[in-house]
């Protein structure tokens, strides 16, 4: 069948938008009709050419949900209908991974996966003249209809609408499962996020969610303020208007019990391997837990003296909020129709396909938190 | 009263075994005869000079055991006649970190500790002409007698040996505390141990105690291969004899099941901030942790691609091996007289206190694993 699809085909230039081939599912595979589709800081790390593992052509777009509309041999899971997000980090219940129970990072098909393939090694997408299109991170969802592994999509509630859980695809998920699967954040806890954008938000609101006592924000523009706040953050810290921002938020977080002060946990959502060092330094002696989320620059490298360890502190990562896909991103829909968490004031704009480029300009230009494309 | 001690009079130089001045105990603190006490690289790292924190002169020596013989003013927890081990880490049980219950590293007396003083900031030893002489940890066991505080002190039972249990007032504590109360390894883990001195030793009887599978030693040396053996390593990789140590464990680790391969737990016992990256690097993706315990050169740094955190590798520290000392050293005494753990085998020199310099040339050369000065 033929699908309209935005086309990376180039690194550094603009997506197209064009008429692609698409194959039907193959065994373990079904074929989702995109519905919305966010557009992500990571897409557009790959878009320009800064991933050293980019592929093109591509058809980027990891951040969706939609509606299964076929399923091929031996699917099981999910049925011809059902609402779906679709997840770039798989959860097969079966690879080494899956059943350590200590990992979301599933390996059943990350070879093929980050070549940009199916499963079996190949690609449903190709060019009208049969030149053969990359999938992208398994979800290639900047087309209308795309096709992924069975393991690969989690089946949601019908009643959520489809412009907001998209977002739960990626942003949301990162930035709360990195505080309640990643550091485990528990009540009364004193915490510090690093950056204030899409995945900064949701790390604060993860913090809320977890009963954080004091949620700092530090972000370098001040226009961040408002939309953190409502978010849950309770101070928040300029780099701009102190010389040491690490020895801030040691004496923001004193008391007049523990004059040691750091926060008890700190997120990275900047990917700046400069403020890494900053979070894990700010935290806790004895306990402090720092949690890298955003992604660096190829080559750059996080450095600290290994007293800053032996002196308690540990430093950790988060991918896709630690999540297991198939089985927590339901319920994470599930708490945004609760009202446990919000998403709505973060869709700050929606666009249409023939639009997707204007997405990128938006996160370019720092106008947008959220960009969505309806299809 | 006077008491005889081995003093670093200045960096670099030799210890001076001399009479010196003790004042008895204040409020709050006790004297200890010490009958042994070991002789730590941390010992020579400030001898040496190379410790930035150094002060001279100071009476050196943190690895003891010994008898109350004396108490202060306000002293319930001991009396005259108990059994003690100093304790370089003490456990207040009152300040934010002791109850926290996240850490080991009680704050009650950290600043005049590290002044080399005790708590009320003034020293007990003095030399002969009055000059005063710096404690050293809190303990200063290079002197026949000492003062200390009753929290930096640990009652222990009244049959085990001082020449045995004086090591677990550092080496043996911090060696398998790292395991079972830092990293919490679990039974069945994969295991790597990098350098195979005398912290490494009691890293590997702390993953044998854990039930750990597989036990890797690293050491430049084969010939410390023997002694690792009988403490537990079932399997050694000497770095001259490969191409890249991160790989050759990676691939030792792999099962038919498992085809990512790597440690679940690692441990640097070296203090080489390379040797931390490559600890770091060899654990597994997805849940690997690695413990610095080695302590590094001043202004050494450790680094590594942020992508090892975001892909699930957890970096941490330990000290004192994360043990409240008065709680935990009690019961690691009993372990070694129920049989439980081994130290014997790594006693290797015993000298009397005019012979201490003897024990860091023993040290330097690496013909001990430790001395012991007996009294």
């Amino acid at each position: 069948m033929r699908t309209r699809a935005a086309v990376a085909m180039e690194a550094g230039k603009p997506l197209e938008v064009m008429e692609v081939n698409l194959e039907g599912p193959k065994a373990g595979e079904v074929m989702v009709e995109i519905k919305a589709t966010g557009i992500c800081h990571t897409d557009d790390f790959t878009r320009s050419g800064a991933d050293p593992e980019g592929l093109f052509p591509a058809i980027l777009g990891h951040e969706g949900a939609g509606v299964v509309v076929e399923v091929g041999p031996g699917v099981t899971s999910v049925k011809v209908g059902d609402h779906v997000i679709p997840l770039y980090t798989p959860e097969c219940r079966q690879c080494a991974s899956c059943l350590s129970g200590k990992t979301n990072l599933c390996t059943a098909i990350r070879n093929t996966q980050g070549q940009g393939l199916m499963p079996d090694g190949t690609s449903r997408f190709s060019m009208l003249d049969g030149t053969p299109i990359h999938h992208y991170m398994g979800c290639s969802t900047f087309s209308n209809y795309t096709v992924l592994p069975e393991i690969a999509v989690a089946k949601v509630r019908e009643d959520a609408p489809f412009d907001k859980i998209c977002y739960i695809g990626c942003g949301v998920t990162t930035g709360i499962g990195a505080v309640i699967n990643t550091a485990k954040v528990e009540i009364g806890a004193k915490a510090v996020v690093f950056g204030l954008g899409g995945i900064g938000l949701n790390v604060l609101q993860g913090l809320r969610l977890a009963g954080a006592d004091m949620i700092i924000g530090v972000d370098l523009n001040d226009d961040k303020k408002p939309m953190a706040e409502h978010f849950g953050m309770t101070h928040f810290i300029n780099p701009k208007n102190t010389e040491n921002v690490v020895q801030e938020i040691i004496n923001l977080t004193k008391t007049p019990f523990d004059q040691i002060g750091g926060a008890d946990y700190s997120f990275d959502c900047t990917g700046n391997v400069n403020v890494m060092r900053q979070a894990l330094e700010c935290t806790h002696r004895g306990w402090g837990q720092s949690i890298v989320i955003g992604v660096a620059p190829a080559g750059a490298e996080i450095s600290t003296r290994p007293f800053q360890l032996v002196t308690g502190r540990v430093w950790k990562g988060s991918a896709f909020g630690g999540a297991r896909g198939r089985t927590d991103v339901p319920k994470i829909v599930d708490w945004y129709m609760d009202g446990k968490i919000e998403i709505d004031p973060m869709i700050t704009h929606l666009l249409t396909l023939d639009d997707i480029n204007k997405g990128f300009d938006l996160m370019h230009s720092g106008e947008s938190i959220r960009s969505v494309v309806l299809y």
